[in-house]
Parts: structure tokens; C-alpha cells; sequence
């Protein structure tokens, strides 16, 4: 399997919310994977042209785009390893969450370190990414979107009361072992901490002890 | 079946967010069942005595308390009725928003409604909830507690985001069709709308399209 996953100028450096679900998925799942690092620029160029996003996993002949397609994928073809969903009602169950994680922690991540990943980007990446940005913040620059951060931090921390109130009571979203519900907001909290130096909650948080449990997945690697 | 569920000073304004949740399951699995409203202080005496709370499900042989314990029964018991938690996942998925809802949003209602929840109660009741509601709060009244809500109400309709924009692309918590996650947050807000005239949230809201279309499976019964 090959796994095609945003990096920065460093290509050490992996970023993507997504493709960290992926990653901790194949993780989850035993799956063993080479790893296809790609700045934003080189995206449609891989595979012969025609993508436009990452996470693209590649399994022998299946070429598989989209983070949660990926999931389903991995779930269907290797249902004898651990499960991500653990049937329909959690696969249906997840997409709840990925919209809670996608729809409210993504833009309030985006305000908090969006002149931090445009840091660590190749210079061509630079370029493309303030553009778009820009565009979508409607002329808003990337540091003015950034600036003020600490101020919005506290609301951002209590976005996280829902998991805090569930983590009284179960070590992972998926009870006693991780799904991928789990992967979905770790891999989300994983992209500010890899562009960033912010520390995003106080130390003692369980929402930090709950993510060390999930990244111990991956052989406590960052 | 019979289901003990709590009721105000009128046996017929059944208030308690958890009954709802099984109220909810019930219709949704097409199974019928006799009511047996019970106020606060009458709950030690049913079925016997040594009942701390309600719901309870009496169905037939079996007695079960606790209402994510009963719909783990009906879901066993019922399998080929329309699923509540669609496999294993999805239960423990459901475990997740249970603690998002219970842990997050009940703190919230009993700031914007205790003082009319006490107001609905009989008067042997009223002293009962009174003495253990103020215990709680250590000393503050029902009406303090309660004093000021409007304040807190953009918060509490805020911490409903999750929600919102998990429906930008599905009917249900539950994708197509509700599972048991959508009845226990429609039983949480079931509650306050039973005890108060207070408006929730802004007409137009989606929350609100989606609570109708989720009680729309109780035959639109209130």
C-alpha cells in the first residue's frame, strides 16, 4: 500500500487532519504502508494527474481518495482486523462526529495557527496557499486571521467539554478500544501540533492523556 | 409492556428526558406499551418497591432500569424491529454522544429551567425537589439557579453546533433514518420544552426541523 499524504518543505513534516486518520487507521488495522510525501503544488501530478486532494491510498489495483471513503474501504476489505466502525450504526455514527470535528473544531484550528503552516511550507506551497486562503477569508491575511489567537484559545478548549464529559467514563470514543471516531478528531488535533508551537490545552487536560492513548496506536510515533 | 415514567402534578405532562429517549425507541421499533406515570416521591413504592428512578420497562419476565440499559434489551430482545444502535460500533458510538449530551447540555437546561420544572410538580414533590435540587447547588434556590437564563442561552444553543452542521449533509444523527443517538438528544430537549414556555432556539433553526422530523416517529405526539 502506498499512502499519499501532505507534507511541508520538510517532507518529514505530515500535516494533513486527514491523512493522520489514515495513517492512525492503518495503524489500528496492522496494515503496513509506504508513505508518499506530496506538498500541496504536487498534488495534480501524482498518479498520472487527476487528484486534488490528499489523503489517496493505493491498494494493489484500488486507488481510494477522501479520508472517510478510505476508512470504508479498509473497513470493508480487511473486516478481519480490528474494526474502525464495528457495523453500520457506527459507521453512520462516525460521519456525526466527523461533521462535529470537521464543522466546528476545523475553523477555530484554522484561526489559531494558519501563519504556522504557512511557516512550513515549500515556497511554491507558500504562494498557492496564502492565494487561496486569502480568497477564501475574503482579503483577510493569514496573520490577521492568526493574530489575537491566545484570546480564542479558551473557547476553543471548551469545544472539547463534550469529549471531556464522555472520557469520566470510557478510555476512547469507541469504549474500551479506539474506532475510527477516534482517529478522526486525533488526526484533527495532530495538524495544529505538528506546524505549531501553541499549546493548545493546559497540562492535566484528559483530552491530552486520551491522546497520547490513541497515538500510542501508532507505536507512539509522532 | 409497561414503561414508569415521571410525570409533573398532571399525570399527563411527562417531563423526564430519559423516559423520552425510550419513548422514542419504542415508537421507532413499533412496539407498543402501556404508561404508568409516577411523580418523584412515588417512585420507591412501584413495582414493589427498590426502584431509585425511572424509566423502568416492565416486559413481561424482565424488568430493566436505566434507559441506555433499555435500549440495549430492546435491541436484543427486538432485532428485526428497525435497529437503535445498528451494531456493536454504533452502540459505543452512542455511549459518546450520551456524555456529550448528559455531560454538557443537562448542566446547561437545569440553569435555564429548574425553577419551572418545580413549578409543574405536585406538592409532596415540590418539597422533594426543592430539598435535593438545593443540596446539589449547595444552598443556591431553584430561582437563583434559574435567574438570568436568557443570558446563557446563546451558549447553550452554541453547544448545539455540532448538530448543525452534521445536518448540512444528513437527516439524522443516524445518516437516513434515527438511531437511539438522535432519541437521547431529542428526550434531553423534550424536557425543558414539557416544563417552560421558554423558546430554545430561533425559529428557523435546523435543530428544530430536525427534533419535528425525530418526533415525527411518535406519530407527532407531543
Amino acid at each position: 500500500m502506498q499512502l499519499y499524504e501532505l507534507c511541508g518543505e520538510d517532507r518529514e513534516r505530515r500535516f494533513s487532519p486527514y491523512t493522520w486518520r489514515i495513517r492512525l487507521a492503518l495503524a489500528h488495522k496492522g496494515l503496513a504502508f509506504e508513505t508518499c510525501p506530496t506538498r500541496f503544488t504536487e498534488i495534480p501530478a501524482i498518479l498520472g494527474g487527476g487528484q486534488t486532494s490528499v489523503p489517496v491510498l493505493v491498494d494493489g489495483e484500488a486507488i481510494v481518495r477522501d479520508s472517510f471513503a478510505i476508512a470504508e474501504y479498509l473497513e470493508e476489505t480487511y473486516p478481519d482486523r480490528p474494526a474502525l466502525f464495528g457495523g453500520d450504526g457506527g459507521r453512520r455514527l462516525s460521519r456525526f462526529v466527523e461533521s462535529w470535528v470537521t464543522g466546528t473544531l476545523h475553523p477555530q484550528i484554522v484561526g489559531l495557527v494558519v501563519a504556522d503552516i504557512h511557516a512550513i511550507l515549500s515556497e511554491a506551497d507558500k504562494t498557492y496557499f496564502r492565494q487561496s486562503r486569502e480568497g477564501w477569508f475574503k482579503g483577510v491575511t493569514l496573520e490577521e486571521k492568526q493574530a489575537g489567537r491566545e484570546e480564542r484559545l479558551p473557547a476553543f478548549q471548551a469545544s472539547l467539554d463534550p469529549l471531556r464529559a464522555h472520557l469520566k467514563r470510557a478510555a476512547f470514543m469507541g469504549g474500551e478500544a479506539p474506532l475510527f471516531a477516534d482517529f478522526i478528531l486525533a488526526g484533527t488535533l495532530t495538524w495544529p501540533m505538528k506546524v505549531s508551537d501553541l499549546e493548545l490545552f493546559e497540562p492535566g487536560d484528559p483530552v491530552l492523556d486520551w491522546y497520547r492513548r490513541v497515538m500510542a496506536i501508532n507505536g507512539g510515533r509522532p
